[in-house]
């Protein structure tokens, strides 16, 4: 039952089992999921909200335990927005890493962030 | 490369490689990491932001195309954060299963959103 | 002490005095007041999450004393935000209100959401 | 035009003006503008996303601008909302800072982070 056995398809079919078992489907529209999925970001942040950057990386057990059921609502809200849409959430997956690989070439952003590489484009193409 | 066959380490591994190549550790501190997919939640919760609920389950090949690849990124920055905390996250979401299905028990709650429900318990228990 | 009377310099003053009388200017970061305005809006957000548009239309009396409560922390910790950069919020206020005039010409978009119009744009451009 | 003269009431009928001149109603539902704001508030921590806090004090004047633009943006969708559900901004502000000043008593919490001392208490009371 741990990341190297268990497939998304696992985990989507307990996912749309427990939601159909309860007629939740009307409730589950892909509205309602998209924002349950930012509620669910929300309240992960919060145990961030005031720490710096450091404290954030030295997390004690009891909080480590609540940002992994956070972890674990945003995920699976994800997947059943993946059940509505159908959408085979593994290719997808792969397709924005084959993407992102092509976006960010490693030996031109390393140790750079993001939004940095970004402005410095920007300052280099103007 | 489909959910059937894909397990979370295998996508946790593709993650962990594409952050080390690039030397992104650095920013992808706990603190960051539930920024990034709060940020990618309220990009999914775009698409859907001025639609009704009905429109939200009828949507055009492009923009189901959008909204599977910001899922990913909800998906992919949730798995990097699984991995900076080391995080077995098939397991911590069996768990969160085994409770909800304790908390909302479906004969009890069939066809009632987790919120009515909840009102309504509170008006019973008043 | 109504809309009527209050000035946003006012509002400004009263969480300035609140967050120094705390010593709280350390954790009102830039970076930390930006994720409490959006875990607030998260909250905001859970009152409307399973409702359909139209019964967010209908509230109760209740609901509404907590929506009102929510909308005030989203409001105040933008007003800690401004006070943190210096910045006149009222003028950048009206700049914006100038620019969505002229970026949305009333007699344009009249009764099309923002991305209706966005997308047909781009029909009619492509 | 400043914070010093501007009311709260003279920007929410602009806004009211701007919404009904484009007959914008009908999207702009409690359910709805909710999902704005928290876009909104996502658009603005974008900015800060990967900086480190101390970093996120001292933005560039191009930034800062944009951040501006960012926080007017979650202002005025405060204000749509505040109009949709006729609710008093001041005085729900006024009444919420009154309860924040009782709740978090200067000389108990000063220094401290809401999150830190809410652990603290806990402890303290277990």
């Amino acid at each position: 039952m741990s990341d190297k056995q268990v497939t998304l398809y696992e985990l989507k079919e307990r996912m749309a089992t427990f939601v159909r078992e309860r007629d939740w489907q009307q409730f589950h529209s892909p509205k309602n999921l998209s924002m349950s999925i930012a509620i669910e970001a929300a309240e992960l942040m919060e145990h961030f909200q005031w720490l710096t950057v450091e404290q954030s990386q030295q997390l004690e057990p009891k909080a480590l335990q609540e940002i992994g059921e956070e972890l674990a609502d945003i995920v699976l809200y994800s997947l059943s927005l993946a059940n509505y849409l159908q959408i085979d959430l593994a290719e997808t997956i792969h397709a924005k890493m084959d993407k992102n690989e092509r976006k960010y070439p490693k030996e031109k952003v390393r140790g750079k962030a993001h939004k940095y590489t970004y402005y410095q484009q920007q300052e280099e193409g103007a």
